[in-house]
């Protein structure tokens, strides 16, 4: 074996014992909130020493940057937004969906706090502020795209209005998730299936 | 003094002294999240022994639900919806003005850490609940009030699905202050220009 393969697996693990560390992380933060979780509790859920995960992170605020830019990760690849996509369905369904510890998406709660989190700490801000403005321009550009190219052809002007205006509504339902888990699912998609429309056309 | 005057201004004092805990609680949940505040930096912030605010909450989740239910406590005096509020103007006013630490109302932070909370804590999760009943009641009754009595006069059937909408984007404007500090209030006002009237007409 040559001397670079040998240095590519040693990277290889290292990735997936940091994907295995903000796996267990992200369980514990759901479980006991961000400030409860402690570096302990994360190297019990992971398996691992604490000793090892500290030659990772640092501390708690490291691996919530890891985590939110793993989030914007996920985002870059996943992110196809067409016009055939039924938006509010999906806004419905996706509901409460990911507040389960076991998803790899972000859990309502857990965004709530790092959100909060962000007042306090500028990395975090900073980590946030990465992901909402690819979001919003993924989003403007969606919006402001052709019909035939998959978009909705809104004027420039308006697009980044209803850009943002999708977005507070997104994290609006994020709220709502944590707060009223049992909310009726009809009244939500008939109420989606009015304002989305409004928020796509001309 | 008679004692029925005696036990009156008692009563007063503890009303007092509940008060001071609790502005001082919120004080220490803004600046260091809900979790990281202690009990001690709170007696600390109000001045007092903890011991004294011992006798009046048994531990930081019974001072939550006092607040959760001095905010409802608020909202029901000060839930004056008429037709001729300008909502949209008033909510781009209001965009990060709760976020002092000084402010009487909740703290964007701490609504979202409360809300986290929730996820974990049935008992703030029915304190928020009688919140939340109390607040979309009172939107559906603005919404489906005749005009000349101050409502908008939808149709009974369409009310609950504009006061979901309405609450989700309030609560949205709530997450992106935490995030997006230094929003374009011109965007957001055009954006909230387009989107209430829609929500409010019939």
């Amino acid at each position: 074996m040559t001397a670079k393969a040998d240095s590519n697996k040693a990277q290889e693990r290292a990735e997936l014992q940091r994907g295995r560390i903000l796996d267990a992380a992200q369980k514990c933060f759901i479980e006991h909130g961000f400030h409860a979780a402690s570096m302990a509790s994360i190297a019990d859920t992971a398996g691992m020493s604490a000793g090892l995960i500290y030659r990772y992170f640092e501390n708690k605020s490291a691996i919530i940057l890891a985590i939110v830019d793993r989030q914007l990760q996920l985002l870059r690849e996943d992110i196809r937004l067409s016009r055939r996509i039924d938006l509010a369905a999906e806004m419905t369904s996706n509901y409460g969906r990911a507040c389960s510890a076991d998803a790899k998406g972000m859990n309502a709660a857990l965004l709530l706090e790092i959100s909060a989190e962000a007042t306090r700490d500028p990395q975090i801000a900073a980590a946030l502020d990465r992901y909402d403005v690819t979001l919003r321009a993924a989003l403007v550009d969606w919006l402001t795209r052709d019909p035939e190219a998959g978009g909705h052809g809104l004027p420039a002007a308006v697009s980044p209005d209803r850009a943002l205006l999708l977005q507070c509504l997104f994290e609006g339902l994020k709220l709502r998730e944590t707060r009223e888990p049992q909310l009726d699912r009809q009244l939500l998609e008939r109420a989606l299936h009015y304002i989305v429309p409004l928020l796509v056309k001309a």
